[in-house]
């Protein structure tokens, strides 16, 4: 079985971004990215931390908004403001939101030219209806980590499980248009396994640690795992149990180093792109 | 086996709009819903005068804009201007487009609280989101049709076959919404008959003549055949060959008289939550 290396693949796109921001620095544009904090939390600002470093290395400016405790009116004036700020590009905002608020509610003031993230609801529908749009940078990820690998996609029986709006669904439309057959389970199917044990490609976005194992998975398979599940001991582990899947998979991302630095890597080239106008 | 009678449900439909369509002409709001016509087609008159005539049956004004011939440009500032005129509660554009424009173009350009076909991607977002949005009428139909066979759909295997944006998608969406574990095939997909064939409901949305046969269908399955192709004799039949599919489905909507004429019932009852506001 091979391991994907997420951080290499990252790197590469890294690279490329690095010269097209310093063409648009040299152009006149520094490419910034907001990236708004409504909540304190630690893994957020882990997160952050890292979106910040790696946004320095390539040379685009990460603004980095704290407004703990923000009301979920004046988070949506935050958003709106920003989205009228002719010197951000990119807007990002972090969960967990202040209580009352969802996702999808406060991503409709990010303005889809600046939606690098693609918490918009247009954003979604967009994508869904092949039009250009920022899909969830995670989502992303998967597709990008897929053709990078040169893994064959159309016409293959791919399942994804997991239908959240920031992964499993955006994934399984990006993937959709790439021509894979596409399944999407989540807690109410029926048989879980009887479903993955067929995917050509498997992409597991729910969130619980380990809960796919050797018996949900096709010999050969190629493995995406998107979960980043947080162990008593500090660490991360994926939703795919690696260990037990290594001798059936045909390759596997692992966690972490898989997913996750692709993509903090798209975040950032989606921001060229909203640079670029 | 059952033929679903879409006539019957239609008239359930229409029986409960007609009933609110009078409460909101009491209260001087008379439902609208503009149709815009851009183009000189058979199939597509035929299509309009069906809407027209039902509409006029519960009481929505159904406006009838003919403007064959139209540029894309007139065509959106037609739909802007629709939009803003607060006589008109819902507009539907219908196909065949001027060259050059696709629906999706079109779309974007009628007032999400009045798009009662769910043309604008917009509305196709916020439905993948789980967020209010009025779906494509012939998507909802499907859903529509199964909830009143009181069919199971929470952790079912559900195979939609065709990918389209007015259809595929949005049933695939909404179906998803439903619980249902969902697999969209399509024209790239290896094998079609091993996917529909273990799908205890099977949505077929392709737009060929009795393209699924006997040996797509699993024993007892709920067929929904949202195929509507002209036969040279002028009739309509659907994706699904009926009488080959006959001994072994549970129950299937017939094409005439099935998906149809639900979606322009649901198309009317959009127009009454659009008129509600």
């Amino acid at each position: 079985m091979t391991l994907i290396d997420g951080r290499a693949i990252s790197q590469a796109i890294l690279d490329t971004v690095s010269a097209d921001v310093a063409a648009l620095r040299d152009a006149g544009t520094t490419p910034t990215l907001a990236i708004v904090v409504p909540t304190d939390d630690e893994a957020t600002a882990w997160y952050v931390r890292s979106i910040v470093r790696t946004a320095t290395k390539v040379g685009v400016e990460a603004r980095q908004i704290d407004r703990h405790g923000i009301t979920a009116d004046e988070l949506v004036a935050e958003l709106a403001s920003l989205s009228s700020d002719p010197g951000v590009h990119g807007i990002i905002c972090q969960t967990p939101l202040p209580k009352g608020v969802t996702l999808d509610q406060v991503g409709q003031h990010i303005a889809p030219a600046k939606d690098v993230d693609g918490a918009n609801p247009e954003s979604l529908g967009r994508l869904a209806a092949g039009l250009p749009a920022f899909a969830p940078a995670t989502a992303q990820a998967v597709v990008e980590i897929l053709q990078r690998e040169r893994t064959p996609l159309s016409g293959v029986d791919l399942v994804v499980v997991g239908r959240s709006n920031v992964v499993g669904k955006p994934a399984a439309l990006l993937l959709l248009a790439e021509n894979a057959t596409v399944t999407v389970c989540h807690s109410r199917t029926r048989d879980l396994a009887a479903h993955t044990r067929r995917a050509d490609v498997l992409v597991a976005a729910v969130g619980r640690a380990h809960m796919l194992g050797a018996d949900h998975v096709k010999p050969g398979a190629v493995v995406i795992d998107v979960g980043t599940n947080p162990t008593e001991d500090g660490g991360l582990v994926g939703d795919v149990d690696t260990a037990a899947v290594e001798p059936v998979a045909g390759s596997i991302t692992p966690v972490p180093g898989g997913v996750g630095p692709v993509t903090t890597a798209l975040l950032l080239r989606n921001v060229v792109t909203a640079a670029r106008g």
